[in-house]
């Protein structure tokens, strides 16, 4: 297969691709956890199980119609459906701590190749976020790892969350470039395979430990990507940062 | 007075307050204008009729009711409407050297302070644009100028152009912040105005160079701001930052 043109501009996915959810939310719910008497509970479980909610609420959100909320609503949603999933009634715990418990969200840790890839990418191309998490979220999660982004995009600026056609299209739109000068990183063939029936182009990073070394949910959903990268650096590597 | 609450974020107008718009499309139009044949017209003259042209733009906007339309967009109709004032026929230019001069808004230099006071305000408080240029316009600028901001916001991502109050209130709504939370960082009155009529607080940037010399068209409006600075150092020290 000849080398595929370059793109304009690099969007990414930014959970399980940049940032490693899962150790954080397990990291914070073991504390908060214990902190309502359940320290006994699998934290790791807890947070697959709240995680697992996202693409639920996801299709949820386009079935029923409900006008575009941000995912910090969706998120705090999730986790008191978790809450009762794990016997635990959420109203009689104080509100200050599920809102903090909520904000986990917004301290997830990079990968560790997170940083410095990005750095590398973004003296070539102009890089952004693609991502369902609202602004809020992802700027802080910028701040917190140190994420050198040119600007967040994604679900909230355009209105509709991946793999809705519209959350691509109006990324690239408002970038000034035709979809197919755009290149979207991620780390899932479901939202790979929506940016290409966009007529974006695919960067895949493989993160084997995103869900603890379980395999992917949308692991059947894999082809072939213009690129395929270890990890951020890698990418990096072979755009010729 | 006693000192007023810091803010929890900075929203920063961009042409004017951040880059000498002023200077950077003389220099550029002073070219242009060569390459058609009319070096001998004034080039910072010629910045400023187009310059000029963009409160009526807005103005124009909101009464016509017209759909919001990127500020790219504008800039071209503006530049050949300045063209047509100075007696050249826009239609009988190339495309390409049209697409370029406009896209000379893309490439403004920031004003001498810009970077270091950003750098410098960003360690302590989110700086994110509040701007009436377009998403790609500000995302252009930044990398020319290094511009370090946490998140492009402003008339694109909310569907309005300052000094409409959803400008203001949608960006203090994306942060996560209330009105009160979130000061505008601005070197118009005029635009401190309306941000004070949303909630929000004020910091004054002192640039008496904007028009060259020339008196702002907004002076009239001018009042006590929370804050009021010499530059964005300036404003860095006030906010001990």
């Amino acid at each position: 297969m000849p080398a595929p043109t370059l793109p304009k501009a690099l969007a990414f996915d930014v959970f399980g691709t940049v940032v490693d959810w899962r150790t954080s939310i397990a990291c914070e719910s073991a504390a908060y956890l214990a902190e309502i008497g359940h320290g006994e509970c699998d934290a790791a479980g807890f947070a697959d199980a709240w995680r697992k909610q996202y693409i639920a609420a996801m299709i949820g959100m386009r079935k029923s119609g409900r006008d575009f909320v941000p995912l910090d609503v969706l998120h705090r949603e999730m986790l008191e459906t978790t809450l009762q999933a794990h016997g635990f009634d959420p109203a009689a715990l104080p509100e200050p701590l599920l809102a903090d418990w909520n904000r986990a969200w917004h301290r997830l840790d990079p990968w560790p190749d997170a940083v410095e890839g990005l750095t590398r990418l973004k003296a070539r191309f102009p890089i952004v976020t693609l991502s369902n998490g609202n602004i809020a979220l992802l700027l802080a999660l910028a701040r917190h790892g140190r994420l050198p982004w040119d600007a967040i995009l994604g679900a909230e600026v355009s209105g509709a969350y991946k793999p809705d056609p519209r959350a691509y299209l109006h990324t690239a739109e408002l970038l000034g470039l035709a979809s197919g000068e755009l290149c979207l990183v991620a780390a899932h063939h479901g939202d790979l395979v929506g940016a290409r029936a966009c007529g974006l182009m695919g960067a895949y990073v493989d993160r084997p430990d995103e869900y603890g070394g379980a395999p992917a949910p949308d692991a059947a959903y894999a082809q072939t990507w213009e690129w395929s990268a270890s990890s951020l650096i890698d990418l990096a590597d072979q755009l010729g940062c």
